[in-house]
């Protein structure tokens, strides 16, 4: 797709982990201008990104932090970096942590990168995937009782990448609180796309994806929490030269030093005021993926959304089995699907994939999501696969 | 700096770790092209970014495998990811590693983050700073004296941040083989900017940096390494999720599942035929920095490029006393130097540095070479410091 497509918003791209990235024109412009290596550096007068006050990276880390009402905030090297710095810095605590099912792949390696081994929280399985809120108390007196010690951390996924559902937050906080375990929640679908905050979900670190759902330039994540933990997980360096003495006090330990996404926190910061108004929308957006939802679950017989019902947040997995036996007879079978929306102007299904299909209609105009529905009939039609 | 004056190059960046990481004019359209959050993943079929053919990221890392005469290879968020991992990766093996004290920060930390204790090996202190390969066998038999055990592995860093010095790499390398310990070679400062190869090194693993010298948008670095040392290092998850029995075999371990860095890679991709070419030409770099030298050493008494003589790369360290003398008494004192230069559009000498003027004159025309020299003069004039 080049630029100037990008930019007159010719096509439409319904790539679920792609939607809230989208660069806003301001965040662009930034990309340009600090798109050099390590031109962010400038005017670095103390050897930390988040030290920065020209430009002001400093200040940018404050109103992140009281948008989040957390103390501290870093910008990690993408969500998955804030989940093994966490894990990593409570692994000293114990062997098990507590996640939940639908957690994402890099809840687990990050675990299993901090020797960590995870307890599931099941889910209630096909077709809503339902994670079971109230099963964290089961499972933490699980490990109890197997390891002899608590689990040292409680994470949940506050939506899931697979189903989209959304998990209740403040009920998995009471009982990590109530157990005396932190309670990690993993925002990398919902901050910057909805309302998020610590009175919101009681949660003792607030984890966030920029290039997933802050409309900025990856790789870029977010690790908020309370004073109670920031000493912990913010460390500096220890180290000595044992010849030269050299010592590095003021650098960032688990960073190897400092974080490096200068340029892509500046793409943040452009997007920020827009980000910013645009969780407060969140309702207008829902209305727009039940009505999505409602229209794409009248193709055929049994095309359906997986995941809770109601939806409660735009990333939509269909489930859609007409597609799937209507496209094995053609050519490039799964493929079919991918191309048939590419020559329409519509990106983002997982090319091969013909029955399990995830969107995010997340910022997209209505006319664009009557535009989506229109060639998703038109396909249907083309199948021989009748619109209920 | 507006990108309109970056494009039209208004102005000189002599800052050392910028000069190698200027993007050419096609890296900074791929920029552009690719900047939206996950844009690379459009075409992602196998979930881990080195097996991404459209773009033809595989391809790429076949290329810079090759062009190393390595045998496989990965790109980090940075080099000093590359440090964290394979200090990581071989600290089973033991608790020291060997390391010049000239060695970046980051390999400091990402020694300490392993849980590694360092043993430098010394340099030969004011005012040439050369780390003495030879005494990389001593430390080998001092660790092994101390601990009974041997160093995990043997680290230099091919051209060092402090005073651009040159290490003897093939030097070091037979010290390590003889003892039977891989040979690490930090090549942040070199990889891009002068030829390298394992022919030409001898080393088990090459590190380099995209932002630093290989004219790519930060953050990224290189690993390379041979096929003995590939499967050690490049792991896959092995982790299971104990209710769903969910596993990620095909997820990268150490990288938290995947990379993240295409968008970066790209501009290394777009930048490379560029790359290629400029290593080449290394020795005419070094004509112009041994210019510079001589030029800038005729300010005042007692000015002088840290480091040994004659120079082998483009770091050049500035010690001008007479500079930090006179700036004192002036009204801005060590940010004298800074704003002098900028109101003349020459930028990247750290600001607030009037002494330990640290540059970088890689890529910069000899008429940019003349105009610096003649600023300097300039600016020793207004501080009536007398050119010698």
């Amino acid at each position: 797709m080049k630029i100037e497509d990008r930019m007159a918003a010719k096509s439409i791209n319904l790539n679920p982990i792609q939607r809230g990235g989208i660069l806003t024109d301001d965040a662009r412009r930034v990309l340009q201008e600090y798109g050099d290596g390590y031109a962010f550096c400038d005017y670095c007068l103390k050897g930390r990104m988040y030290l920065i006050d020209t430009p002001p990276l400093r200040t940018f880390h404050q109103i992140i932090a009281e948008w989040l009402e957390m103390d501290d905030v870093r910008f990690t090297l993408g969500n998955r970096h804030a989940q093994r710095i966490i894990f990593k810095v409570l692994s000293k605590r114990g062997k098990y942590v507590i996640i939940d099912a639908n957690a994402h792949y890099t809840t687990y390696i990050a675990a299993e990168l901090a020797g960590l081994r995870v307890k599931e929280v099941p889910h209630t399985g096909y077709p809503d995937f339902k994670t079971i809120e109230d099963m964290y108390e089961e499972k933490i007196k699980e490990v109890k009782r197997e390891s002899g010690e608590m689990p040292i951390a409680v994470f949940a996924t506050h939506v899931d990448s697979y189903y989209g559902n959304l998990i209740d937050a403040k009920r998995i906080a009471k009982i990590s609180h109530d157990n005396d375990i932190p309670f990690i929640l993993n925002c990398a679908y919902t901050m910057g796309i909805m309302p998020i905050s610590r009175k919101s979900t009681d949660a003792d670190f607030l984890l966030g994806s920029g290039h997933k759902s802050m409309a900025s330039t990856a790789p870029i994540g977010v690790l908020a929490t309370t004073s109670e933990w920031a000493n912990k997980v913010f460390r500096e360096s220890k180290i000595e030269g044992d010849w030269s003495g050299r010592a590095f006090p003021t650098k960032d330990l688990e960073s190897v030093g400092c974080e490096l996404v200068g340029t892509q926190l500046l793409t943040m910061m452009a997007s920020f005021p827009t980000v910013k108004e645009r969780v407060k929308k969140f309702d207008y957006e829902i209305e727009n993926a039940r009505y999505f939802v409602r229209k794409i679950e009248r193709i055929g017989e049994d095309a359906m959304a997986l995941g809770e019902t109601p939806r409660k947040h735009t990333l939509i997995h269909f489930d859609i089995p007409d597609f799937y036996w209507a496209t094995e007879k053609k050519r490039g079978r799964g493929f079919y699907v991918y191309k048939f929306l590419k020559k329409r102007n519509i990106f983002g299904v997982q090319p091969g994939k013909s029955k399990d299909i995830k969107v995010n209609t997340y910022g997209l105009k209505k006319s664009e999501i009557d535009y989506v529905i229109k060639v998703f009939y038109e396909l249907a039609e083309e199948l021989n696969i009748p619109i209920m």
